[in-house]
């Protein structure tokens, strides 16, 4: 055990001791479970490119689980290999357990190893085999800390033959990848060259991320969502109710998930503050920085006017790249600094650098860089990642805002428009959530699709990912299978170059999620309609301890599916 | 109902039903309880100055409560005026409950209004009538948005006159005054001021913070700390378990408490993270801030060397403030700047400003400014409050911290001395705890605080604090009493003046909470000693719901009391 003195606290104590609610079609294991299959599908989008990739795995049939003897699936036994994959979700470590039960249900002669630190695992040959007693003490546990994970892509021709030799050698039959979008997009290309190269290698994927953007019609959520937003919006609730109390402070919070806005709205219903931006929303409709900074200074303005210098605001983590003449200056920057990057390097101050970059800058891009703040200036030009590009992820995009919103207000100061107290209080909370202790719908669907994954394996349907879905609906009455992982692609351009990756889902704005927030957010712009959710609860009565998200309740009582 | 669209969250539904435990000797109210009233008593420290300005309420007994006939407490119907003073910390709604209960059962004459926003609700008059049906949809809730808070101090003799009036007027028996150490010095002076003027106003004060430094041998511990540490202690678990997880990174997390290093301590304790700085040991080693930052770094180069570049450090919110060069720093800043204010003001470029505060400034501090992070040295010359000080709270202590560390590691790194990764992601944790879900034994401990106080009101108990104790056994076993105000009094100079004030308690370093924390600090370094608490759980087994901190743990099983 990684736990040093080996104290455990109280409640994991507890919660090493619930048994997670397997779906009724699983309970009876493996050996009573038969796939239909349906018809053959096609990717979401450009389908021949992506065929041609997927010359062996592309168009497979859609799988769904029902009650039917299936002897084969408990008779030989197999060595099932399992990968964590990129940022943690909470419910990583019941996935293993799922798949682990699973694997021994159908027969107990089932092994299964953990690669260790994520695909580098895979690599460099690094595994445990996994046990029941070294299981049962992260069973229902947050983190990825029983074997890890990693960011390590399988992409190079050496990679893939290097990791083909360890799993060959390791007879491994099959390959579950607990990925997002990216990892699962791996989990792909991995299938493909499985079958290509003739290895009898199953690769059955897992959907997790927090930030909730992998997701279809056949994945009702990624695991780790509930959890996450749960944990962000015990804590917004908290600073809602503080800012009611002290009624003196505007708080700017910034939630993690840069890719899509989908955190930020669920912690928005949760706890109804008084302003969410939504980064699906400002591309749409092609905001400037000013008409956001306009939009919140609006409300600022308007509760000032009725004594109320105080509310909460939620920030999306990639809003800024949401904003289209940011992205065209980020992407300007990148450009100018690495044609003129030894020239730039040469000079000493940071000002000469400035003054340099201002004038090859397109003249409404350098007016813009001039309208920012000086510290998010000089960071959009001095932080750079290795490659030489500007770090967006290290923004601070709360500070931005509210430098922007301060001076617009002292501006409307001086002209009498605006007479309030503007003070206000930064948070980002994204780590915070990754690793919290799976609530029990969490708990139960990772388990699930765990358990799901060691079906899909047993019955060798490789290039899948695990659906587990009816997800509104008690956990026993969960539908389960598998979707073709090349449903899910299309072709994007990665680095110059065109890739299959598997689409992200971005905030719907024809979404029934969405529209409710629309419906709402004036009312909870002028009014402290906060919800206080506090911290998640795993004992007690049903309605605390089993609700879903209000994306998944919006999404689906809208009869949408 | 201050929430607008009425929407109450699953949890705070469930926790409208929660019945606070009472103690046994309240159970039966006030009628059936009679105050013991022992020795008279003494300051902690000045008497003599102490004396002379408490001339009426000086050296009153301790008063404890023991099971006896009480017909008086019953008999006259009194209105009782209660007021939140200072920060949040979860549980004031349950004080305000607790009293509310113990009034009516009294008599259910006997009337409770609350003054709005703080002590300046006296001075404006604006009050409200506390009815059930009111306080009833604030049971068992966090923040202090049912009559809200405040910060206003009745200091000047127009502010007592204008008190007087009001209070009068309002035909007030008893003032409950609910805040921290200022708040409750301001409680004394005001029940001196009464008895002085001969006004019939009985005050009594409770122990509120969530910084758990208003605390002595009666008064074990301010309410909020344990549900404020708890909320903190979820956040920097999951932030534990997140860091072991990817093994990449080191988390700082500075934690609220500019006084004194309670929370951090006990966060430390239900976390075991692998560094814990305490403001109380740097102070009483003269740490130098190069010794802290070498410190830091010792830790780091040595996991390094295990190839673990990942950990979890804590940092007080007042350390600087704790590091006597950074004070001697901060006081000449405060004077140079004073000093020199419009030949200051007069200069163009923040270059020029820097070398005139650095030639003004001894020598030893010229050098200590300029080892600083050129950030941080700039906020400290020009981030000035409305008194033209250094605002200290405002300094962004664990990035100072991770950046000098950075620096020293850079240079260990030229010299072939560390070879290491070192990437740090910053956290601040203060108000997210502030207005938490009271956990059971807050909920409880402010209930009884809050009856407890409605006793010695009735018993016109005046200028004593709600004392309830024994509060590592069950609810029921607590004693309950009331403690004189002046006896926890020094004199303190404020401001260039000697000021009355309750003394703060700070960490004691020969105490046993941190003496535990001294014997396993070494292994929390290297080791990942991690606990994981998880949130806060309201219902389940009573190990997990009503455990208290660590530190009354400590200190009462010490036989210390």
């Amino acid at each position: 055990m990684a736990r040093g003195n080996g104290s455990v606290s109280e409640l994991q104590q507890e919660r090493r001791k619930f048994k997670p609610v397997l779906p009724a079609i699983l309970q009876a294991g493996a050996g009573s479970v038969k796939a239909k299959l349906g018809k053959a599908t096609k990717s979401v989008a450009d389908q021949e490119k992506v065929k041609e990739i997927f010359d062996h795995t592309y168009g497979l049939p859609e799988a769904a689980f029902a009650k039917g003897a299936n002897p084969a699936a408990k008779k030989k036994a197999v060595k099932v290999a399992v990968v964590l994959s990129g940022g943690q979700a909470p419910g990583g470590h019941n996935v293993i357990a799922g798949l682990f039960d699973g694997l021994k249900k159908a027969n107990p002669k089932n092994t299964l190893i953990g690669y260790l630190g994520g695909p580098s695992g895979i690599l460099e040959n690094k595994f445990k085999t996994i046990t029941k007693d070294m299981l049962d003490n992260y069973r229902n546990t947050g983190g990825f800390d029983f074997i890890q994970s990693g960011r390590t892509k399988i992409e190079t021709p050496e990679q893939f033959e290097t990791a083909k030799k360890n799993l060959v050698e390791n007879k491994i039959n099959a390959l579950v990848f607990v990925g997002g979008d990216d990892s699962n997009t791996n989990a792909a290309l991995i299938a493909e060259y499985a079958k290509k190269e003739n290895i009898a290698l199953c690769v059955v994927g897992v959907p997790k991320t927090i930030d909730g953007d992998l997701k279809n019609e056949h994945i009702e959520t990624s695991f780790g969502f509930d959890t996450a937003t749960k944990i962000y919006a015990e804590l917004v609730g908290n600073i809602c109710r503080d800012v009611n109390s002290a009624q003196k402070y505007w708080h700017f919070v910034r939630l993690m998930g840069r890719s899509a806005s989908h955190i930020t709205l669920e912690v928005g219903f949760k706890t109804q503050p008084n302003i969410v931006l939504i980064g699906e929303e400002v591309l749409e409709k092609k905001m400037t920085l000013a008409q956001i900074v306009d939009g919140i200074a609006d409300v600022v303005i308007k509760r000032a006017q009725q004594g109320k210098n105080f509310g909460v605001a939620l920030v999306p983590e990639g809003l800024i790249e949401f904003v289209p003449e940011m992205k065209e200056l980020i992407s300007a920057l990148n450009d100018v600094l690495a044609e003129n990057a030894s020239e730039i390097a040469a000079m000493n101050s940071t000002e000469e650098k400035k003054t340099f970059v201002f004038q090859n800058l397109p003249q409404h891009l350098s007016a813009l860089m001039k309208s920012l703040p000086a510290g998010i200036a000089s960071q959009l030009m001095l932080d750079r990642d290795p490659h030489g590009n500007v770090q967006v992820s290290l923004i601070e995009t709360e500070k931005l805002l509210t430098e922007m919103v301060h001076k617009k207000l002292s501006e409307l100061k001086k002209e009498g428009k605006y007479s309030g107290k503007f003070s206000a209080i930064m948070h980002f909370f994204g780590y915070e959530g990754r690793c919290g202790i799976p609530s029990n719908f969490d708990a139960n669907y990772t388990y699930a699709l765990g358990y799901n994954a060691a079906v899909l394996a047993l019955n060798n349907l490789t290039g899948y990912l695990s659906s587990v879905k009816n997800l509104i609906k008690p956990a026993k009455q969960w539908a389960c299978g598998g979707i073709p992982l090349t449903m899910m692609m299309n072709i994007e351009r990665r680095h110059g170059k065109e890739k299959p990756v598997i689409k992200k889902a971005l905030v719907d704005l024809n979404g029934r999620p969405f529209k409710e927030f629309v419906k709402n957010r004036d009312k909870w712009a002028m009014s402290e309609s906060y919800i206080f959710p506090g911290p998640i609860q795993y004992f007690g009565p049903a309605s605390v301890t089993d609700m879903t998200t209000q994306t998944l309740q919006y999404e689906q009582k809208a009869g949408k599916r």
